[in-house]
């Protein structure tokens, strides 16, 4: 396989953005991203989207985007792994580049969910139709079974899950593309409303629109489009149990241990090497199983990381220095790729007041549903 | 890149399949698919779906059906292209072995249409949702403006597309899969009823559910899944102006005869070196479209080739051998993937009734929506 490089990224503020269609959100992030390296036109499009079908009633993004971008003719497809398919988009261009045959590829990720429909229900479609969805279950009711699950097995309180949300809305705070640019407090968070029990308001990402871009080709191309290229060291997608009863244990979530293993053993590199991460947390609990699935935590203890600042800016491992889901916001197809243009700009030194001091490796985690499925990217600057 | 084989392949019946759920097809088309093989297990997989979200409420098909194939944990992800998701499916899977990412990789596709959503409003959200959707537009609407201008520029007839659907009847009534095994005569097709002047019922592809898969490796490693492995010689997708009142000419499909110049290039054939072709006829207007573009007929006289015995089976380049989607059914996620299960059958000479002797190379030609997506696999026997 060819060494693959990220040569510019782009995207739009997140929101609630009337006035702008799917489409626009597309084509503002996708324009942003090609211009900055300089290109007119690219080889291949990937656009991760969940669900226009439901939400704006439009399928076939592919042809639509690329014609829209001024690129009709180029080949253009969506791919979809529900919450993850801003990530799969990301894998998949990067096996395009990777194989030959292509050189320079763009992935991007578009949701639209403002619109108008019941987004509770259209991203309910993302967890088992037959055994969830059927009997009245939404995420959030699913993510609270599994905090539940997490305060039973390691002593989680109520107050562990505020302190990710405080973190992250700290970090949010300071980047112009977050959804919610505030501060929030323990007390804040723990007085908002009941959503499902014990996940309040503050725990919950919101319903954004959004679209971004990143731009790939050859490592040894790179030099064309961008004086600061970052490569693309691993790259792994991993599936587990669908609907969470048929999981072994739901606080821990195997796909993402086991896309992070085959990303960690495809860059070369363990957890304790990397200098930030990007991680999905859509509910608080999220980030609390998924840094421990990644190994960014020990087993159990994951809990306890944002209230000793272990992983906010300045701390061991700084996670979600974007404001991630939470306050970055979380229009479910485009998260995976933003959360990667947030490590193209920390590894190119871009991130401003989020910088993180001479970062040389990066990881993304971006996951759909209940982490039935999970990609996970390591970036290295080079 | 590595070159890629196809060493099994299988399909459920087309039809109205009251008794098999979405996740059921799937299962059914990939274990027989794997299990020809004699494999347990494979590396990754892709799934063609359209609109599962839609239909039938569920996003998020690819830890769904890993997991109900007894391979949760392997990498699964849904692509899209609207009626060229299994087209697309195939493609990446492609590129997934191709790169040398993974060994051995399952290529499927999937819908289930009949469970009461509505089709029509279903299927319209493959076009152009505000330029076309929203005034109305379904597809045997545009079809029927691309019937029209084709009839003005080239003097094709009513007749003329009859002759396309009685030709693939017959070729489906050879065909145990098909949804409709039964041949029908021009005046019938004359004589059914109007949907969309010109096209009328016997002109149209129906509702269909179904399930395809192929199973893919390196060519050199063939020989551990089959005596009779086909090499995959062309695989390219092209895109084109969505609505159709944004192209040059209606009556001809310029991401067809993209898609089909690059994959003939990346073959190093041409037309007449193939044996048979399999193409997008959901009306029989499409037929004659595609035929076109792909230069099996010269242009504007792919009106004539269903009546002459041409594109028939005995003729100068068979064409819809399967039934096609008019004959076979039309599972739009599946269709792209079960007519590459008809070359594979053909190129191991396999297909029974239906064989064209000593078969070597076949075309398979998959397109969303009114042809602004098309994929073209080009296929040899080895």
């Amino acid at each position: 396989m060819r060494e693959v490089a990220i040569v510019a990224a782009g995207m739009t503020r997140f929101g609630e953005l009337w006035g702008a269609s799917l489409r626009d959100l597309f084509v503002e992030a996708a324009q942003q991203t090609v211009e900055s390296a300089g290109a007119d036109r690219v080889d291949a499009i990937y656009v991760g989207n969940m669900s226009a079908g439901q939400f704006v009633g439009q399928e076939h993004l592919g042809p639509l985007m690329a014609d829209h971008l001024g690129m009709a003719g180029v080949p253009c497809i969506r791919v979809e792994s529900a919450c993850a398919s801003g990530g799969v988009a990301l894998r998949t261009a990067f096996l395009e580049v990777a194989s030959g045959a292509s050189d320079l590829v763009l992935a991007a990720g578009v949701e639209k969910m403002t619109d108008g429909a019941d987004v509770t229900e259209v991203l309910a479609t993302a967890s088992d139709q037959e055994t969830e969805v059927y009997h009245g279950a939404t995420f959030p009711a699913l993510y609270a079974m599994i905090a539940r699950a997490h305060m039973l097995s390691h002593g989680t309180t109520e107050e562990d899950l505020a302190w990710v949300s405080v973190k992250n809305h700290h970090h949010g705070a300071l980047n112009e593309r977050a959804q919610f640019r505030r501060e929030v407090t323990t007390d804040q968070v723990l007085g908002s409303a009941l959503v499902s029990e014990p996940l309040r308001l503050l725990h919950c990402s919101p319903v954004s629109d959004g679209a971004a871009a990143v731009l790939l080709c050859p490592l040894d191309q790179a030099a064309q489009y961008t004086k600061t290229p970052v490569a693309i060291r691993g790259a792994a997608m991993a599936t587990a149990a669908m609907a969470l009863a048929d999981r072994r244990d739901i606080s821990f979530l195997d796909a993402v241990a086991l896309s992070g293993a085959k990303a960690y053993e495809m860059a070369g590199i363990g957890p304790e090497q990397l200098d930030l991460a990007e991680v999905h947390d859509c509910f608080s609990i999220a980030e609390i199983c998924c840094i421990e699935a990644l190994g960014l935590a020990p087993p159990g203890q994951g809990r306890h990381c944002a209230r000793t600042g272990e992983t906010g800016l300045g701390g061991r491992i700084p996670v979600n220095t974007s404001g991630g889901l939470k306050s970055k916001g979380h229009p479910v197809g485009a998260t995976g790729v933003a959360q990667v243009v947030e490590l193209f700009e920390q590894l190119t030194g871009a991130a401003g007041a989020r910088q993180v001091p001479d970062a040389e490796f990066g990881l993304a985690q971006n996951m759909g549903g209940t982490g039935a499925s999970s990609v996970v990217h390591i970036l290295q600057a080079v």
